[in-house]
C-alpha cells in the first residue's frame, strides 16, 4: 500500500508547480517592454535591475542565512527559505495579477516591478517563516505561503489602494504583516514541547553563518526601501535607510550591553536589533525626514528591538504562549508598528509649503477633488496621478495611515489565527514530539558534525550515535 | 639538487603570467571608450558594469562555495577555483582576441564585454572543475584550463559564428561543453583509488558553505543569461531564467523527496538541481517562450537533474567509471543539452509572424541573403546586421541549433579524453594513491578542525587524530 | 554603587551617536536631488548606486569575513566591523562636511558621492582594527574610530586639495594611511602576553569564512577604485584593477608555493596576498597604464605581499615588537606605498601628447596658471575645471604624488602613536591578560563549539571545559 503520508508535500507541490504552469499560461504574458515586437518601448532592466537584484539577495540569502543561527536547523533555514520564496514568488504573481489586472479585464503582465513586488510577497511569508522556525514541517509551510500571500496581498490592496496609506519600504504591509501573521500561527501551534526543546539553541559557527544574513540585509536595506520609487523618493529612500541603520547598529550595541549583567552584547541582538532601523523607515523613507530624522528613527528602532529581545520575547513565550523563534517580533513587528506611526506622524505634518510637490506625488489621496487647474497644472510633470485625489487634508492622511496600520495588524493576527488551526489539521505532517528545531525531519542530514543532543532529554530520537572527539 | 616537482607548479604559473604579459603587451589595447583620448565616447559601464558583476560573483563565490561541500577539500573549492578563474580569464581574452580580432588585423580590445566572456569562458573550466574535483592537482588543473579555453573558444566560433547556432546564456557553449569535457577527463583519470575513498563526503556545516555558492548562482542567473543581450531580448532573458528557476526549485524539492525512501530532501540536490532551470534556458533566454514555457522548462530540468543525481550518477561511476565529484553531469550537462533541444524546438516554431523584428535580430542567418528593400527596411533601426543572412527557413535554423549542440558534445568529449591522457602523463603532479579529496596535497593545512578520516583506510597520513564515533 | 567600568562602552556609544544626531541635525541636509522641492535635479542612483553597493558589500562582508579568520574572534571579526563602521560612517560625514563644505559656510550635503567617501574612510579604520585585531577593546577601537578618521580626512585633504596627490581607489589616503596607522597603535601597545597567547590561530573553518571575505574583496574592488570616477577614467579603473587582480592572483599561489619547503600554498596567503593586486593600482587606476602595466603591477603586489607575511610579519613582530594580527602591511601597507609610487611614475611620464585631455582631468595641477585660451576651450568639456591650475610639469607631478605619499606615511605614523599611547591609557578597557583574541571579552558567547584552549596556557580562564568534549 502507498505510504500517502510520505508523498503529501511532493504531491501538494507537485500539483501546485501544475496549476502555477497553467495560470500563467492562461492568464500571464511578458511586460510590454519585453514583448518580441515592441522594439520602441524601452527596457527598464538597466535602471532598475540592480537594486532589484539587491532585494533578491536580501530574500534568499538576507533571510536564508539569518535563520541559520540554529545549530540544527541550518539545512533548513537555507533551503526551506529557498523553497517558499520561490514558490510564493509564483503565486505572488498571479494572487497580485488577480487583484490588480485581471480583474480589469487584462492580462497579467510580468514585469520586472511586479518581479521586486513578488519578491518582497514571498518576503511576507519567510517573515512568518521565521516566528514558527523549527516547528512547521515544508508542508505546512507551503500551505501557509499558499494562505498568507492571498492576505497579505488583500491587505495592500485595502490599506494602499483603498484607504491610501503609503508605505514606500513595506513596512506595515510586509514587515508588520508577516510577524503578526506569524506570531498568530505560532501561538496557535504552541506546544509544551517546545519549551522542553533541546535542539534549539545556537553553536559558536552557526552565529557566523547567520551573520552572512545579517550583513547583507543591512547593506541592501536601502533598496529594499527605495527599490520600487524614482528619482528624488528613491534617492531620499536610499540616504534615510542607509543613515537610519547606522545610528541603530551603534546604538544596538550600546544598548545590548547595557542590559547584561557583565556589560557584554548578544549575538542574537547583534544579528537582528542592528537591522531595526531598516524598518522603522520603511512607511517613510522617501519622505523628507531629513538626515537626523533618518538617525533618530533608527536609534529608536534598536532601542525597541534590544528591549523586545531581552525582555519581551521570553516573557511571550511564557506568559502568552507565544513562541517567537527568531524574534521577528523585536526585528519586524515592533519596528514595523512604528514605522506606521513614524509615517502617519511625518504625513500629518506634511505640507505642500515644505514638501513641494512631493506632498502630493507621495500622498495621492491629498490632491484636491476638484482638481484646480492651478494644481493641474503643477501636477502636468508627474504622470501616473491624472485625476484629482480626495482632497484630504494633512492631518487626515495622517489618520488615515494609522487605519492602514491598524486593518493590517486586524487581517494578520485574525489571519495568522485561522491559518495556524488549519495548520493544526493532522494532514500536514506537524513534527512529531521531540522533532522540533530538528533537519532530520525533513532532510536527510549528514551526520558528521551534526550537533547532537542528549539522549535522556528526548523522548524519542533518530540518532543513536554520540559524538566524542578523542585525541591520541 | 633542486627539487623539480616542488616547483613544477610555480615554475608553470609564473612563466604563464610571465608570457600573458607579454602577449598583453604586444597584442592588447583598451576598448576606444577607456582610451584617454577619446572622449566622445560613451562608457559602457553605468549600462553594463553591474549584470557583469553579478556574473563575478557566480564565478567566484558561486562556483567556489558550492564546491566547498566536501569536507576535506574546502580550501582547494574556493581556493582553486579562485586561482583557476584567474588564469583562464587572462587567457581568455587571448585565445578570444586572436580568434576574433587578432586574425583580422586588428589589436585586441579589452572592452567590458569581453572581461564578460572572459568570465563566462573561465566557467566552462570551473564546470569540468567540479567533475574532477578532489582527483587533480593544481597543476593539472591549470594545464586543463590551458586547453580547454582554446577548444572551448574554437567550439563557441564554429558553433556560433560558422553554424549559427545562437546561444545567449551559453548553455551549449559553456555548460554543456564544460560538463562533457569534465567527465571525459574524469573517465581518463579514473582509478580504483576513488571508489576506495574515505575522504569524499561532506560534514554538516561543509553543506552550509555549499549553499553559499548555491544560492549566489541561484539569484544571479538571470543576469548570466541576460548579460551578453540587450533591450528587449535582456528583458526576456531576466524572466524567462527568473521564472525558470523558481519552478525548477518547487520540483526539485518535491522530486527529491520522492527520490528518497522515507520522503525526505538531499541536500545535493538542492545544492545543484535547483540551478538546472538556469541552464535549461540558457539557450532561449532571449526568445519569446512565454512565462509558462520557463516555468515548464525549468520544472523539466529540475526532473531531469534529481534523477540524474539519484540514479544515473552512481551508474555512471560504477558502469562507465565516470566518477563524476559535484555531479556537473546533472546540473550543467544534461539541463545544457536540454537547453540545446530547447533552443532548437523554439527556433524551429519561430516566425517572423509572431516574433517580429526579434526573428532577424535573433537568428542572423534567418535573414535573406538578398536582403530586400523592405527588409532592410526592417533591419534598418537594428545596427548590427547590415548584410544579408543565409535565407534559412525556421526549421533549417532549428536544425543548425541542433548541429551546434551536436558539435560542441563531439569537440568536449574528444578534447577531454585527449587532454585527460595528456594529464595522465606522470609530470604533472597528480594526487598521489590515498590523498584524493584532500587539501592536504596542495595546502598548508590547518589541522583544528579538519576532518580526520580513519588511518587503517589509508596507505599514508598526514595526521595522528582520529575522529571516532561511538555508537551506543 | 554603579559598576562604571562595565558602562563605559556603552556610555561612549550612546553620547556619540546623541551627538552625533545633534550635530547632523544643525549642520546636514540632503544632497538637492534628494530635496522634495527639486524635482528638475537628476537623482545620481541609477548611475552611481550600484557600483556604491559593491563598496558598502565590502566594507561589511568584506573587510568583516576576511577578519573571521581567527578561531576564537569570529563574533568580533565581523560584529565589531560592523560596528566600527556604522559609527565611522557616521562620524566621516560630519567630519568631511566640516573641512570641505561648513568652512566654506555651506551645510553638509548627504549625498551619493558622499555616502561612498563616508564607506572609504570607514576602511581607513577597518585597516588599523586588522593591525590591532583581537589585542583591543571594542571602545578603545570607537576613540581609535574616532582620532583616525579625523587625522585620515585632513591628510586626504593636505594630500589631495593643497599638495594635488592624485589618488582614485585611495590606496595612499587609504590603504597606506589605514594600515600604518594601525601599526603604530599596534607598536604602542604591544605587549608580551601576545606572543604567548594561545589563543591566536585558526580552525579549518574559519579559514573558509574568512574567504568569503576575500572574495567579495578581489570582486568589487574594481568598484572600489573606480567608484567615485566616471566616464573613460571610471572605464580604465575597472579594467585596471581587474586585470591586476588576476595577475596578482595566479602570481600569490606560485610564490606562496615556492616558499614552502613541501611547495604548498598558505592559506593566509590567499586570504590576502590576492588582494594586493586591487591596492597597487588604485593611485593610478584611473590612468592609461595598458592594460599589460596593470598585470604587472598586480605581479609586482603579489609578490611583495606574499614575501611580506613569509619573512617580514614575523621578523616585524620579534625585532620590531610590531604585532600585525591581519597582516595589513602586506596586504594595504606596502601595497599602497607601491601604488603610490606606480602613481608617482605614471605621473611624471604622462604628456598631454599621449593621454590628451585626460592629462588635464587627471592632474588638475599641471593646467596651465595663465590658462591660455586655447586650453581653455579643451577644458570647456570638463565642467569642473573652471580655473587654471599650478602649470606644473609632469615631472613635478611626480614628485607632488610622492611628497603626498611621504607625508600621508608621517601623519599616519605620529597619529598612530599618539592614538596608542591615548588607549594605552587604563580607562578604555583594554583586554585583560590573557583574554587576548577572544570574543569572550566582548560577547556572551555561545560555548558549543566555541574553540577551546588549554587551561595551562591561560593565566586565567573564563571556561573549565577543554579540547575534549565527551558528551555522556
Amino acid at each position: 500500500m502507498v505510504n500517502w503520508k510520505r508523498y503529501k508535500f511532493s504531491l501538494f507541490a507537485f500539483t501546485l508547480e501544475i496549476v502555477f504552469i497553467i495560470l500563467f499560461g492562461v492568464l500571464a504574458e511578458y511586460d510590454e517592454p519585453a514583448k518580441p515586437t515592441n522594439k520602441n518601448l524601452t527596457s527598464p532592466v538597466p535602471n532598475r535591475y540592480p537594486m532589484f537584484q539587491d532585494v533578491h539577495v536580501m530574500i534568499f540569502v538576507g533571510f536564508g542565512f539569518l535563520m541559520t543561527f540554529l545549530k540544527r536547523y541550518g539545512y533548513s533555514a537555507v533551503g526551506v527559505n529557498l523553497l517558499i520564496a520561490a514558490f510564493a514568488i509564483q503565486w505572488a504573481f498571479l494572487v497580485r495579477g488577480v487583484i490588480h489586472e485581471v480583474t480589469h479585464g487584462e492580462k497579467i503582465h510580468i514585469t520586472l516591478l511586479e518581479m521586486l513586488s513578488a519578491d518582497f510577497a514571498s518576503a511576507t511569508v519567510l517573515i512568518s517563516f521565521g516566528a514558527v522556525l523549527g516547528k512547521t514541517s515544508a508542508l505546512q509551510l507551503l500551505v501557509m505561503a499558499l494562505i498568507e500571500v492571498v492576505l497579505a496581498q488583500i491587505n495592500e490592496y485595502i490599506g494602499l489602494d483603498k484607504i491610501g496609506g503609503v508605505d514606500v519600504g513595506e513596512s506595515m504591509y510586509i514587515h508588520a504583516f508577516g510577524a503578526y501573521f506569524g506570531l498568530a500561527v505560532a501561538r496557535v501551534l504552541y506546544t509544551e514541547d517546545i519549551e522542553d526543546s533541546k535542539g534549539e539553541g545556537t553553536v559558536y559557527h552557526s552565529d557566523l553563518f547567520s551573520m552572512i544574513g545579517t550583513i547583507f540585509l543591512w547593506l541592501f536595506w536601502p533598496s529594499f526601501n527605495g527599490g520600487a520609487a524614482d528619482d528624488d523618493e528613491q534617492y531620499r529612500a536610499v540616504i534615510n535607510t542607509y543613515l537610519s541603520l547606522c545610528a541603530c547598529t551603534v546604538v544596538t550595541f550600546a544598548l545590548s550591553a547595557v542590559v547584561d549583567k557583565k556589560g557584554r552584547v548578544e549575538m542574537v541582538h547583534i544579528q537582528n536589533a542592528t537591522l531595526a532601523g531598516g524598518v522603522a523607515v520603511g512607511t517613510s523613507a522617501n519622505m523628507p525626514l531629513h538626515p537626523w530624522g533618518a538617525l533618530l528613527a533608527g536609534s529608536v528602532a534598536g532601542v525597541i528591538s534590544v528591549l523586545g529581545y531581552k525582555f519581551l520575547t521570553p516573557m511571550m513565550a511564557k506568559k502568552l504562549r507565544i513562541h517567537d523563534t527568531c524574534g521577528v517580533h523585536n526585528l519586524h513587528g515592533m519596528p514595523g508598528v512604528l514605522a506606521g506611526i513614524v509615517g502617519a506622524v511625518a504625513a500629518a505634518m506634511a505640507s505642500e509649503a515644505t514638501w513641494g510637490q512631493s506632498y502630493y506625488e507621495i500622498f495621492g489621496k491629498v490632491i484636491p477633488m476638484d482638481n484646480t487647474t492651478e494644481l493641474a497644472d503643477v501636477m502636468s510633470s508627474y504622470s501616473f496621478i491624472e485625476k484629482g485625489g480626495d482632497g484630504r487634508s494633512a492631518l487626515q492622511q495622517g489618520g488615515f495611515q494609522m487605519l492602514a496600520l491598524l486593518v493590517t495588524l486586524c487581517i494578520a493576527i485574525l489571519g495568522g489565527i485561522l491559518t495556524g488551526f488549519l495548520l493544526k489539521l493532522p494532514i500536514f505532517n506537524a513534527p512529531k514530539k521531540g522533532h522540533l528545531f530538528d533537519d532530520q525531519d525533513f532532510w536527510v542530514v549528514q551526520q558528521d558534525g551534526f550537533p547532537q543532543i542528549e539522549v535522556d532529554d528526548m523522548n524519542e530520537t533518530h540518532n543513536e550515535t554520540k559524538m566524542v572527539l578523542i585525541e591520541h
